[in-house]
């Protein structure tokens, strides 16, 4: 099966110009099939504040009021996300800005009002696969925001992270699929002191040792796990690193961590 | 050959939902192949306004500088035109939302700067054929919004009139193409006085007749010069008319002005 890269960057990144300048530049020399999933960064959060719209997080997940949505709609569907396109297309990539809307790509279910009202966010139902690969096939590269929609007009808000990794799994009936979340550090680390411990490889039975030893911080279980399970969905590997390693990653170097079944 | 609508509406029809809605009801029920360019909206000038961005304008174009292409790329890539694709999803249009970065779809050079600096603002010199036409076969609807890029990671704003007259030539070498620019009056009138004096056909000859008898408004001599030279470079017809007109005109109805070769 032919190779796809389905990268995932966060905000970090994006509000970094600097450092967005060369992971674009590196990303653009991927010669195989690509996807970039982006998050939103933080000017949302600065552009709200000036048109007085109140951001309010409820364990780091933004709850979604309408006037949130209209922001979130233009600042990552418009303002990120055709920046990005822009800059990709002059380094060379056929890029195609996305949100789950267009070609009907991601649709998503509003997430239930359970104790916590998060307004208008989605949680992924459905993939076109088929939308994705037939893009991928005319040679043009898939940048996606982190809004989906569902089905009946709305728009949603939409964690990237879930976002990539449906992708990821939806495409791996078709292609050989790994799924590349960079943050900022170099990947899982053994020792949250030693910025360079990186754990090179993790499969579900380290994963039950090294969560039972305690070396897995708090804050890497969801991602873990959530990495774990794309795995075991038919996503080829999962890597966890840092932007700026890509084009290591790529070509094959001990980078970041490598999350197979 | 193959019938391809292309339709432009303004921001008059952006900022009003109710014709709105009836108008993406009415584009809907479209059967042919079908591409929609939107304008801006006033919700531009009044988001510039809350950022504290002022809006000049110089004889009705927005003059677009760097703060002013954030908010226009923003606003009119994000917003209006995620809305505007997610609610014809709803209504059973696979639509997709595209700038001219969007799959190198539309290439422009940035204005000169002559006796006026337009600032971040495109002449289209180039439409990407094979791109919407593969998005067509695909069953696909273009949303495109005023916006375009320079190949050198720049997005501009783009006058959308231009744009639908440029993809509309583009397609006239695959597709027998009608282009519809939608306005805010039934079509070109004989008397501005009277609503319903719509001259039902335009040809080169008759045009420069009604034209030396004074006929042509100031306001419509742009419009229908600009007419006159689509259907003078391919494009099969064009018809200027009401938003709230479409149907009729698509089902053969004597409706709007027609210009022809």
């Amino acid at each position: 099966m032919e190779k796809v890269f389905i990268v995932k960057i966060g905000g970090n990144i994006i509000d970094d110009e600097l450092a967005l300048g060369q992971f674009l530049s590196d990303f653009s020399q991927i010669s195989h099939k690509k996807i970039l999933v982006h998050g939103g960064g933080k000017i949302a959060t600065k552009i709200a504040e000036k048109l007085q719209i109140p951001t309010q997080m409820v364990d780091g997940r933004r709850v979604t009021d309408l006037p949130m949505l209209e922001v979130v709609t233009m600042v990552y569907g418009g303002l990120v996300n055709k920046q990005l396109v822009a800059k990709l297309q002059a380094l060379g990539t056929n890029a195609i800005g996305l949100t789950g809307a267009d070609g009907n790509a991601i649709l998503s279910d509003k997430r239930p009002v359970k104790e916590i009202d998060y307004g208008m966010v989605g949680d992924v139902k459905t993939v076109n696969g088929k939308f994705f690969s037939g893009l991928l096939s005319a040679g043009v590269t898939p940048i996606i925001a982190p809004l989906t929609h569902d089905g009946k007009g709305n728009m949603l808000n939409t964690n990237a992270d879930t976002m990539a990794t449906e992708v990821a799994v939806a495409l791996s009936q078709e292609f050989d699929t790994s799924l590349l979340y960079c943050f900022e550090l170099k990947g899982v680390l053994r020792d949250f002191e030693d910025k360079n411990s990186v754990i090179p490889a993790i499969n579900p039975s380290s994963y039950a040792i090294l969560k039972s030893e305690g070396v897995i911080s708090k804050g890497m279980i969801p991602k873990l796990e959530n990495s774990l399970q794309a795995v075991d969905r038919g996503v080829g590997e999962v890597v966890i690193c840092h932007a700026m390693d890509i084009k290591g990653i790529i070509q094959g170097d001990t980078l970041g961590t490598r999350i197979r079944k």
